[in-house]
This record gives C-alpha cells, structure tokens and sequence, in this order.
C-alpha cells in the first residue's frame, strides 16, 4: 500500500486525509493536535503533531512517504512546497500561496519530482478543463465563474466566509490580472461586476478577481477572465468599506496611536461572515471556453454545483477542492500523470483520458461536471 | 443703537453677525481670530478674541450689551447659557445641546429674562409654525422632515456635511423620540426610510431622527414625529457601518492598543463628506399639519427651500438657521416677544402677528415660506 502524507489537517486537509485513507496508507501532519485526534476519531490515519512552518521539519519528515499532499495555508505554501521537492517527493499542492511557483520549476526538475500545484477548485479544475480543450483546439476565449456562497442570506453582507475570512478581504484588494486581445491587463479589484443567474442560485453577480495565476504563463489565449460569484449588492458594499479606506493596511494615527484600518474592520467584520454550525452552502463553477475546434466555431459550457454534505459534514468548498486534489494524487500515484517540474492543473488535463478519469472520480463522490457544447 | 453680541463666529454665528451689523451695534466673540478677522473685513462688526468654554468668561462678557445670540458649539451650549442667563440678559440660542433647556428655566425666571432655545430651522422655524397652528386650532398630527443636502451628488455617499460631521453621525446613532397615538415612542435612528419626491430634489429618502425636542414637552399632539432628508441610498449604507460597529465609541482593543471605532471611521470618512469650496447646496423643510380647525378637518403644508447664496458665499444651512435666529432676535428686543424663561420656538410662534412677522423677515432675504392648506 502506498504511503501518502498530507501536510495540514485544515478543512480541505481533513476532507482529502478521509478520501484517501481507504485505500492508501494516510498520515496527517498539522501543529493542532486537536484538528488530527477529531480526525483520527472518525478515519484510519496516523497523525504526527507538528510545526510545519519549519523548513527543516518538513524535508525530514515527508522522506518515507509516496506522495505529498500540499494543504498548509497559503503564506507557509510555498516555503513547505519547496521543503517537499528538496526531499525529492511528488506532490500534489493546494495551498493558495502568492509567490510564483515556477520559482521552483528548476529544484523540482533536478530533483525529478512531479510537483502539481494550485490542485483545487479554481484554480485547480478549471485550470484541468482547459488545459483539455486547448491541447484539442484554438481557444480564443476562457470564461471563469466561481464561487462558495452560503444558501441563507443574511443581510446586509449576504455572505458567510467558508474559507479564510482575510483571503476573501485579499480577493476585494488585490488588483485582477486578465489578458484582453492577447495582452496582460491589470484591472481594479472588484471591477466590472456583472449579473449571471443560475438555476438553483437565482441571480448572482461576479466580479474581477485574480485567479487565472499560471494561466497567464502557460496559455496563449488571448482572452481569458475569471470572475468570483457573490449575491447581489454584496460588492457595492465592499467597495465601499474599501474605497473609505477600512481594508487599508497602511497605519493611520489616532489620537497618538497608530492602527490600520483592516485590523479594525477585521474584528468589526469577521463575526457577521462566520458561519454557524454545519451551516448550507454550495460552491459553483461555471467555465465558457470558446475557439475553433476542426474549422468550425465551438463553444464549451461547464458547471459544477455542489453542495453541503450533510453525511459526513463537509462543505462542498472542501469536497469540491479536495477531491479534485486526490484525484490527480491518484493519477500521480499509478503513473497516469508523471510529467516532472512544476506542473499547473492545465498540464494535467492535457494529458489524454486524464480529465475523463477525473470526472469519474468526481462522480463517483457525487461531484457532477456537466457539460454543453454548442 | 441697541447692542447685541453673537457668541460664537463659526459658520451660523457669523451669517447672524453680518445679518444684524446694519441695524445694530454687533460685537462678535470667538476664540478664532481668524474667523473674526475675515468677517471683520467684511462687515462692521466688533470683535473679542475670548474663550467662551470658560462660563465666568461669558457672563462677564456680556454685560453691557442688550441682546445675546449664542451661536457655539453643541456640547458647550448649555453653559454657555446657563452663564449669559446669570448675567441677566436676554438670549436667543441656535445651538444644538443634548441637555433640557428647561433645566434653565426657573434660573431665568428668577433673573427676568427672555431666553429663546432651539431657535434654527428645525428646530426653530419649524416649531414657530406649529405652535401658531396649534394656538388656533387642535393639532392631531405633526409632521417635519427636514435636509441640508449637496446639489451635486457624489458616489457613494451622495452626502456632503453642511454643518458639524460628529453632529451628523449623532443623528445615525441616537434613538429618536417620537409620538404615536399620544404616547412618546423611541424609534431606532436611521428606521422606518420612507420616499417622499420634491420638485427640485427629486425622490428624497426619509428617516427618524431625534428632533421633537421641547415639542414632546410643550405640545399635546398625539401623533408627532421628525424626519432627517438624504438622497436615496445613503441610510441603507449608514445602517451598514452603524451595525458592523463603526460608529461604535466602546473601546475594542486591536493589538494591545485600545481604540473606539468612531475615531478611525471619522478619520477615513469625513473627507468625503467634506464640502467643496463654495459648493452648491440646498436645505429643505416640509411641515405636515393636521387636525381640526373650526369643526372640520384641516391639513396644512408648508414648504421651504433655500440655496447656497453665491453672492455674499453664505449656505442656505446658515441662511435658513441664521435668519430664523436674527428674525426672532428683532421680535425680543422690540418687545414683540417678551416671554419670560425658558422659550422654545413654538411659544413665540403662538403669539398673534409674530409668525407673519418672522415670514416677512425671511422674505425680505430671500427665503420663501410657501403655505398650502385643505
């Protein structure tokens, strides 16, 4: 049996340690050692109580292991990734870090290791289905809408954070790079919102946000967009606490003490975006792909639409990332996917019959990706 | 030539100031020598650099004059004339303090003296017109809203502060008293919007606000209530930011430093609430009057709307609480109205020939009171 270890025993972390553990030998290692007894109380896994942080821990401790699953929060994400690759491990990685990752390409091409990142939802399996069409196609436009969104509204934000509350504040600041007519192009955060209804959400609006990430480098499209989903009204009041200044981190002196705004907002905020107890919410995923496919005009339409899962007490934020991720780690395991370096989701789905194999494992968890061609 | 001093040389004051120079001898006091230099310029005024936050200061100060107007900030106003009322004088106050003016009012009983409170546009204009209809006729219902409000609207507040910014956010937080079916009813500030559409403005939104004052005291109306003016959109955001905390003055601690969120939320918003140089604005009042008069029913509408006055640079805020002031301060030193104690507006208003006197006062510089009644 082969041996897998999954550094982080988070939401997603714990959600990916369950998945695999019947069928491979599973080891979760997180500093919280609350998060792995809870977990080791309902799974067959080992648990190891540890700092993750530290470089020097996580080299040595992934050396008896088969495979890595990368799912440390998004600032440690690519100091650990790197401490992986110098063991010489593959990996399959989650964390949503800032950094570049082909950083990395050259360390994990000497140390022939697989090394799969961004392996989520979005990015992560939109990234998979397209990099299928364009190996298949002239793609001359993506389309990315994604987002995790509670069932009950709750004015007047009408949002719960199923995720890190400070990543969601990161997605409102961080400018939107996009490629138009073929050119890079850096747009303001929560720019050009636009309205989408869904069949079981109603009417939605999306926003700018910078998600296309290894996209932008690895795809010659010349037009691709992604876009996050929150109910409506919900971005105009962001705007507003941004354009004010409330989700600024310079400091600003009040009465001789110095303070930035967005840790005030943070503590003002963050309880009204916390989600009760096994609250409802689902995660949407629609991608249009557009181009020339064997001369004539092709358009692809994707969406997935998944939901709380009441039975195990997962959010579909969590099954819609981590399934995708252990997905590919099985790819990886049985030499389906050895392709060696830094490989984004887009690698992955260019390899024939692998996205197939994807969606039967999707399916077989009840994860549905359906699609319309046109 | 009577000799009347303003106390205070602040945006009202000195309208009030430039108002009376021709007719009377006016001195004017302020700790601001530049307030008091660049009206000085303008008009034949005296001046007195003085502290007026020390109470012995003011009732020193006014010794010799014959009339006071107090023109100060809120928080001092009621020293102020608690001090000018131990001196003996007669007073007429615009300013906007928290305290029962009739706290004061065997204090000026006991030194003869006329001290009219509250004595702006509303309060002030507005409770002179109610208390003449309710003199000459059973009043059940009272209706006032009133605004100050940019002309040109600026996104997303559409709101620019015509007088104190900390004054405005008071009215957002404090609960505002009300009358309903004879019983005085505490309403949430910012609650229960309604639209109401002006021929100039347009669709206007409408909400509680504390401004009954004197009015819950000396009138035996059962149903009163008072409503602030804003363009549509912005109480729906000041909710928001009252709701999250942010006019919140409890301390919270962020990083071992305590801080209230009023203080940052001032310093982030109060910019865009600033006025531009000499910029375009209006203020409106409507009064609602209903009841019975002579056995049948009887409604009465009365409507007011002023502009910024481009030529001498003076607000219609200042206008319209300047010249309600200075009309009522003609009417004490004549003896028109020599009331004694404590005097909210709509005493004077109930006196026979005074409220058509103050109209003519008002029509004389431009600001038209427009009355229908059914």
């Amino acid at each position: 049996m082969k041996k897998i270890i999954v550094l982080g025993c988070g939401m997603v972390g714990s959600a990916i340690a369950a998945d695999l553990c019947d069928e491979f030998d599973v080891t979760v290692a997180d500093l919280n050692k609350n998060h792995l007894d809870e977990l080791q109380a309902k799974h067959n896994i080992n648990t190891i109580q540890k700092d993750l942080s530290s470089p020097g821990n996580v080299t040595q401790l992934v050396r008896d292991f088969d495979l890595v699953i990368g799912a440390v929060p998004g600032f440690m994400g690519f100091e650990t990734l790197r401490s992986v690759i110098e063991a010489g491990k593959d990996v399959v990685d989650i964390s949503f870090f800032n950094e570049d990752p082909f950083g990395l390409n050259e360390l994990a091409k000497d140390k022939n290791v697989t090394a799969v990142v961004d392996c989520g939802v979005s990015p992560g399996l939109s990234n998979i289905i397209l990099g299928y069409h364009n190996s298949k196609m002239k793609v001359d436009s993506y389309k990315c809408y994604v987002g995790g969104l509670p069932v009950k509204k709750s004015p007047p934000f009408n949002y719960k954070a199923f995720f890190s509350p400070i990543d969601v504040i990161e997605e409102y600041v961080r400018p939107a790079r996009i490629v138009e007519n073929g050119k890079v192009v850096v747009k303001e955060a929560l720019s050009e919102p636009e309205i989408i209804e869904f069949e079981y959400a109603g009417k939605l609006e999306a926003f700018n946000t910078d998600g296309l990430r290894t996209l932008l480098r690895t795809m010659k499209i010349p037009n691709m967009i992604e876009k996050t989903l929150r109910y409506p009204g919900h971005i105009e009041l962001m705007k507003v606490f941004r354009d004010v200044g409330f989700f600024s981190n310079e400091e600003i002196e009040i009465d001789g003490r110095k303070i930035k705004p967005i840790d005030l907002t943070v503590k003002l905020l963050f309880p009204f975006w916390k989600p009760e107890d096994d609250e409802d919410e689902f995660t949407l995923l629609k991608l249009i792909i557009e181009g020339e496919e064997e001369g004539k005009k092709k358009k692809y339409i994707y969406t997935v639409f998944d939901k709380f899962d009441r039975e195990t007490k997962t959010s579909s934020m969590a099954r819609t990332t981590g399934y995708t991720c252990t997905a590919v780690a099985r790819l990886v395991l049985d030499g389906s996917f050895n392709q060696k370096g830094i490989c984004p989701p887009e690698y992955v789905g260019a390899v024939p019959g692998v996205m197939d194999k994807i969606f039967d494992m999707l399916k077989e968890r009840n994860i549905y990706v359906s699609e319309e061609d046109f």
